[in-house]
């Protein structure tokens, strides 16, 4: 569980106080609460297309996602969304309304996935990104998608091309955000 | 930030392979990744009224709250909600639709609130709460909310009456969630 330095030794115990089992330091006492984390992102369009990033980096390295990441603590979700936009992809972009909320359990992620409009047509990879271009609708690499997610908001986003106005879209039905086994690693 | 036993002593600086400042622990080198946490909840309707409880707990007991709390660990944020309604109200509540995403980015907070329908009409106070009731739009105890969220998950309820589809809401432009001056304590 860490980074440099003697591992800390956990144990697992409910605190005094709490109902719910948490990772304890045996070493120092320190009680990690752990709960689950938010990914914010965008589909972003432009001009017909749709702004997807190589990923640079594991998991799934050489696959196409959008651009999207974990919310770092004192940000808004629309500032996450944005920031993660400007890392990935430099691209500057305006959230026009909010298309998605999925949550992938087995890993307590949540992701908020808005509808974007690319403000400025410059784009280029951040340190985290391969390649970054806008594909139109038919020209979308299906087969290197890195994440089952990245396929839903791809397919909601379509689904309401021309609405102005609807409900945000959850997971698609029977759907927890697992990769299929065949391309899940190890 | 420890719950027993000796505490654990932070030091704030950037683990190496990362960009970011975080806790570290002098003791046992364990690298405290905060991020900002997420509340699930919901306006929950019943025959015109409105499902309040009434806070048994730190901060603001006795004040008049939404079912709502921290998400754990291995659930999606709508299994959050219903279990939050019962844990708060013992209300089995059925979801309707996304109303709102609220950012309250000074204690890093995310909140996820849906509409939803009460499904059973039993009620009765869990340990969190003084008193659970169904309170009408004009009977609301708008001097006796909990947090600023609650006054704009209600309006945006409100707001949002009669409609099936409505694009959910964010922050009412300008608000941060803190509350006014002359509420806060200390």
């Amino acid at each position: 569980m860490t980074e440099f330095g003697k591992p800390a030794n956990f144990t697992r115990r409910v605190p005094d106080g709490d109902t719910q089992h948490r990772d304890v330091c045996t070493d120092c006492g320190f009680v990690h609460y752990d709960n689950p984390k938010v990914v914010a992102g965008a589909v972003v369009r432009s001009n017909g297309g749709i702004l997807l990033c190589r990923r640079a980096i594991e998991p799934r390295v050489g696959f196409w996602t959008l651009p999207a990441g974990y919310m770092e603590l004192n940000e808004t979700v629309e500032q996450a969304a944005l920031r993660e936009a400007y890392e990935e992809a430099y691209a500057r972009i305006e959230i026009d309304t909010l298309l998605a909320v999925y949550s992938i359990p087995r890993i307590s992620q949540i992701q908020v996935i808005y509808r974007a409009d690319l403000a400025d047509p410059e784009i280029k990879p951040g340190v985290e990104s391969l390649e970054v271009d806008l594909f139109s609708w038919d020209r979308i690499p299906w087969d290197e998608i890195a994440f089952p997610s990245v396929h839903w908001a791809l397919n909601h986003f379509h689904e309401v091309s021309g609405q102005d106005v609807f409900a945000p879209f959850s997971n698609p039905d029977g759907e927890t955000g697992d990769y299929p086994k065949a391309q899940r690693k190890g």
